[in-house]
Formats: C-alpha cells, sequence, structure tokens
C-alpha cells in the first residue's frame, strides 16, 4: 500500500483550494465532501460539494455512513466513507479538505498511513484583504471567518506540517515535497 | 533556528557519497570525519576525511571531543564536535554521514532537530557489482563489506527516511524533497 492520506486543513480564505488545485490530478484524489449549506456562484454538485439538505444530511449520519462530520455556521459538513474507497481503487493519494476540528480523530482513525497539512496564509491581515476581495459576503461573515482563522491557527503546531500559502508555486513545490518525503518511510520502501 | 542536521548512513557502495556530492554546497555542510584507516587513492586529507594516526584519535576521544566514534575493520572514526559548529555558523543544513551503529545515539543528543536517513543500493546483487567495480578492494575485503550490508540493512526500518539510490537523479530529488518537507515542520515554520 504506497498511497498517502493527506488530512489539508487551514483557514477559510487561505488559498487552500487554490493549492488543491494546483496538484496534479492523475496523482491526487480529492475527496468531495457533503454539506447542508448553499452553493456559492460557480460551485458544482459533486464536483465542489455534495450539495444535500439538513434531512438527506442526518439520515446518512444516522446510518454511519460519514468518516467525519462537524457543524460550522449553522451548516454540516461530512465525508462520506465512499470518497475513501473511490480514492483507493484509483491507486491515487487520498486528499481530505477537513475542518481542523475533525483531524485529530482522522488522524487516529487511520493510523500512520495518514498525514496532516495545515495551509496558512502569511498573515491574518493577508486572510482578510482575501476574504474581502472574494467580495462574497457580508461584513458579519468575514468577521466571523476571521475569528474562526484565529482559532484555527491555534491548532496549527499539532499537525505534522504546515504550508505557508504566500507564493502558489512554492506552496505547491512544498506540497509535493512533502508527499516525496513520506514515501521515503521505511514502511513503504521495498528495499 | 531553521537549519536542521542530517543523518545519513547505508551500506559502503550504495552510493552514498555520490548522493551527497550531488547536493548544493551553498545549502549543506558536510561534515567531515576523523578517521585512523589509510587514505583511498585520490581521498584528500581535510576534504574526505582528516587522516589521523591511532595515538592522536584515542587522545581526542579522552579529551571527549567526539560527538560520536566507531571503530570498523580495525580502524576508528569520529565525528569532531568542532565540526558541528563550523556548519552552524555558516547557515547551512548540517549532514553527518555516520556508520548504522551511531545514528541512535546521534539521534538522542539532537533531538528532533535531526533526521536519520537510511541511503541503500536496490539490492545486494547490485551493491556487489559495484563494490567489484570500485576494484579498489581484494575479495576479502568484498565479503567483509557485503556481510557488514546485510548487517546494516536489519536497521533501515529504525530510520526517519530509506532512499533506495537507483537513479541518481531521483535519489537526490528524494533527498532534497526530505529536507524540503522537513523545514514545514511547525516548530520551523513562522506563522
Amino acid at each position: 500500500m504506497n498511497r498517502l492520506i493527506l488530512i489539508v486543513s487551514g483557514p477559510s480564505g487561505a488559498g487552500k483550494s487554490t493549492l488543491l488545485k494546483a496538484l496534479p490530478e492523475e496523482e491526487f484524489y480529492f475527496s468531495v465532501s457533503h454539506t447542508t449549506r448553499k452553493p456559492r456562484p460557480g460551485e458544482i454538485n459533486g464536483k465542489d460539494y455534495y450539495f444535500v439538505d439538513h434531512k438527506t444530511f442526518l439520515e446518512m449520519l444516522e446510518r454511519g455512513e460519514f468518516l467525519e462530520w462537524i457543524e460550522v455556521h449553522s451548516n454540516y459538513y461530512g465525508t462520506a466513507k465512499s470518497e475513501i474507497e473511490k480514492a483507493f481503487s484509483q491507486g491515487k493519494h487520498l486528499v481530505l479538505d477537513v475542518e481542523v476540528i475533525g483531524v485529530s480523530n482522522l488522524k487516529k482513525y487511520f493510523g500512520p498511513i495518514a498525514i496532516s497539512i495545515f495551509i496558512t496564509p502569511p498573515s491574518l491581515e493577508v486572510l482578510e484583504s482575501r476574504l474581502r476581495s472574494r467580495a462574497t459576503e457580508d461584513e458579519e461573515k468575514i468577521k466571523e471567518r476571521l475569528n474562526r482563522a484565529k482559532l484555527e491557527l491555534t491548532y496549527a503546531s499539532f499537525f505534522d506540517y504546515v504550508i505557508v500559502n504566500d507564493d502558489l508555486e512554492i506552496a505547491k513545490e512544498k506540497f509535493l515535497s512533502i508527499v516525496r518525503a513520506e514515501l521515503c518511510r521505511p514502511f513503504r520502501v521495498k528495499f
């Protein structure tokens, strides 16, 4: 089993999704989460998220179909176990983009085959300006996200790796280097 | 302190020194060991090793000047503490090329700032043919080295990383990736 499970987290607006999109699709399978939040303009069901209503989400939850789930801003987010199986059957590295709070449980669940990566903006000031330039949310939502980011940053030191997403190319190279390095772990190398 | 201590080990003939020479000198300081063994043709004192006699080595040992030392094939090898200081003052990553047996103590001594990398040939067959093509040693020495290599390989799984040195460019990229990844450890990243 030479595939990695990459648990990625970090504040909204850190440039996580841009970074993840820059990674080669032939090597990485990006887990699609279920969510009860409304799609943003341009977001596609089944690609960005599986957009479901509260009733559907809670039914899946009851049937134990989620690997992890969380409630944020009155909406549910969850990773369905079926997504994991999809990734493994394609022989790709699995990338799980999850909320900070869910990382510790996932690490315990997967054991040493999973590594956690925290993606952070260079500073809270940069994060604020990114959130404002996005211009999809009102002032209250931005403030809520910034407060949340401050909290999330306090978790960073518990991750295996931290990538400061300042320059996209450098951040991408760091991500790929982490993957290459982890593939050199003794239990993954044939010799 | 953003510098790494890279403790590198592996069987003689694994291509360790070729790999290490391929790494950029402006980033890596290669610790020069003291040894009592005779220089091979082309080896330079102060560059490949500090070649010293038994008496000098034992005096240094008594004065506590070695970070680690070992006896192999009736010769002494040791890393002088002064080498470490040289590396740090230049702000470079320190590369220590040491015998397998010394790695565990160095890891304990340095703590989490040091990582261990085992460099291995693709197979014992490849190692044997490399040792023979080197043509600097007699049959007995080659057999001694091969037996030693078999033993050393059993230590590989205790290292942080294993690099199979088959293709030099790929091995180099793996080495550099390990360094880049380790620089993303939370305690090394400013955010």
